[in-house]
């Protein structure tokens, strides 16, 4: 392609070139490495979240960006014999969505099963563990093992964000004696097995051979080094990585070693009991990310409990910090967009000041990438909608000049 | 990418394996080159349409690629700055959508203007003209000049497709004394200026600067060779290709040397004086292929005559021979399609065996085609559809991780 429309780019998107723009998370002044305990939550989040300071933008896009690339990468297409699964491999996974310089190896990728009913006998890949390569550690300040789940992609999924009513989650708090309850879908999604399905026949999301035994497996690998568990999800994938911080300290996978989530747009998850059971606990902390005009945060107000023989209800409570951004502020997005998307919120980071300040862009997060899923961006910057697609859906073609789908990478 | 799901593509498309597949036209037995003529229609296509001819079907799709090729490649992106031209070169085109085998060098991009109004000042790429490479020559048996036309594409000329009105062609025939008349919209897209447009200032579709002085100086420049002129088109495509052809011959463009139409879905052109005259011309051969199902062909019944103090009707005419096809007998396609899509028509012409007979491919054209711009393919052959698009829809990420639009090649 030898004419690039840059002229048009450059002076259409309007971005100060004074900004620094980098694929990965940067670190030339040494502050996140030197900070990153502050930043993972050691203090609460006081005094970083407004003004929001400037290297919790950037931790806090470096973390959204891990759900993002689940998403980015996810086979949703409904003739392909791979389809819920990743189209590249965990070796390539980051270089393919754009992620050059990510710090991280992926060890684990990390499937969850539906419910089983005669319609949803599926489990989809939902996430990936992660674990700090030497040069990552140097960047981040320690050995950092990350937990990443992806939002909502198929409809089986759907049919368990659905499920608003409240069960015990036994598998994390053993006898449970203080009766704490959680989202039916959500719990079902993180712990259920499903002997139908591909992946999730004898293991869950949770449990052996995924994600706890993988966390286990780093551990030991780098006993001798300082590390940090970092959790981090979107949507659906906030309400699992909710569960999922909680379980790790809850039962003490951790071994004190501080555990962080990062969420994005979540769902409340469970009630009242949930939510004591969190703050009791030690060396867990939880910054949720919500943005005014997304509906999904507050969609849960109360759930019925399951298996009372009265009917009762109970509220859904929020756990954890949260961080209030407000994209409708911003000047790239077009009106009365469906703001619950990843990268909606990875631009509102960029550039929020505050539910009551102005928005503007402090970090140079390029505004392209808004629409990646989506028709967000207003036209004037000449972005095309949604435009994140396989060449061809994947098609390529032979030597006899037929065609084929290759659209998985082993 | 690692693993290819070859095997799903053997089992689920079923095609015999004994077919041999290329992807251009090809001529071991040299019967193309021997050929031409009859294939042409020197003969009016006498015995070779029912059964239909093993040549011919390779011929009509080897024809038939070409508007398809401009289909492929056309910019449609409403953000673009390149909206309405071609995504590729002149001398990529072929090798970019798929036709390294091409027997033909491109020379001329034409360009033809909406009618002038409020809504339509735009003018886009409608086709080419492009002439037999020496080893194409050798291929086709003859230096063949080709001018493609593509379909409807844009909201304009949807616009122009709708104005059913007749006028007097008066730019291809003269004083016109024998009253012809042909369709208003069609006639404006071959013939009109526009002003406000990029490409059609000071030169129409059809005239100087673009195809009709294209032909004269490729005639010229090949002048002592044995020369075909060959026009093709669908849809929209096909009716301008109606009126370029029967140009070309009532205004001596050809010098004697034949000229022949293929054209794909062609809507009617003109009325029953319209239809006279192109009875009376030597060396033109027209052949409209149409698929039973397709309502386009035979969807223009009448048209108001314009100009007439009082109000005038005429019914529209069929023009040249016609290959009739029903797609609606390939087991390969989902039922109640819309079968105007050419990639259909071709499908149609490699396994139509007659509208009495079974449908079976001759030609093994991949039907992994037909789902290009639809969704027309069963499920079971694993085949995603509309799956013809560019990877990120041009969206290119650079060096420093942002990402801009490249949709243009010069």
């Amino acid at each position: 392609m030898g004419c690039i429309n840059r002229g048009w780019e450059v002076v259409s998107r309007k971005i100060s070139s004074c900004l620094i723009k980098k694929k990965g998370i940067e670190n030339r002044d040494n502050s996140i490495a030197e900070r990153w305990e502050i930043l993972s939550g050691k203090n609460n989040w006081e005094g970083l979240l407004d003004p929001l300071d400037y290297d919790l933008r950037r931790y806090l896009i470096h973390y959204g960006q891990m759900p993002q690339a689940i998403c980015d990468s996810f086979n949703n297409e409904k003739v392909s014999k791979y389809r819920g699964t990743s189209r590249y491999s965990k070796k390539n996974l980051f270089t393919r969505v754009g992620l050059d310089k990510n710090p991280y190896e992926i060890t684990k990728y990390v499937y969850a099963a539906s419910s089983k009913t005669e319609e949803t006998k599926e489990s989809n890949w939902i996430g990936f563990v992660a674990v700090a390569t030497d040069e990552g550690k140097v960047a981040l300040g320690r050995r950092d093992i990350l937990i990443a789940w992806r939002g909502t992609k198929t409809k089986s999924e759907m049919n368990e964000d659905d499920k608003w009513s409240l069960v015990q989650p036994s598998k994390i708090f053993g006898e449970n004696r203080d009766n704490i309850l959680v989202h039916k879908g959500f719990y079902s999604v993180y712990t259920c097995l499903n002997e139908a399905s591909n992946f999730n026949r004898t293991t869950s999301a949770r449990d052996q051979r995924q994600v706890l035994e993988e966390i286990k497996r780093l551990l030991k690998q780098y006993s001798k080094e300082e590390i940090s568990i970092s959790v981090t999800g979107q949507s659906m994938g906030s309400s699992l990585g909710t569960l999922c911080a909680i379980d790790i300290v809850v039962n003490e996978i951790n071994k004190e070693f501080p555990v962080t989530a990062f969420l994005f747009s979540s769902p409340r998850v469970g009630e009242a009991n949930f939510k004591k059971a969190y703050r009791n606990l030690k060396n867990l902390h939880i910054l949720r990310i919500t943005n005014v005009p997304d509906p999904i945060p507050k969609l849960m107000e109360r759930g019925q409990v399951e298996g009372c023989a009265i009917t009762e209800w109970r509220a859904y409570e929020d756990v954890g910090f949260e961080l209030v951004i407000d994209t409708t502020k911003s000047e790239y997005l077009k009106k009365d967009i469906f703001s619950h998307f990843l990268e909606v919120y990875l631009h509102g980071i960029a550039g929020t000041h505050g539910v009551e300040g102005e928005f503007k862009l402090e970090i140079n997060r390029d505004i392209a990438l808004v629409n990646k899923q989506g028709d967000f961006l207003k036209e004037e910057y000449g972005v095309p909608s949604a435009w994140w697609i396989e060449k061809n859906k994947g098609m390529v073609q032979q030597e006899d000049g037929s065609w084929i789908l290759i659209d998985h990478e082993t």
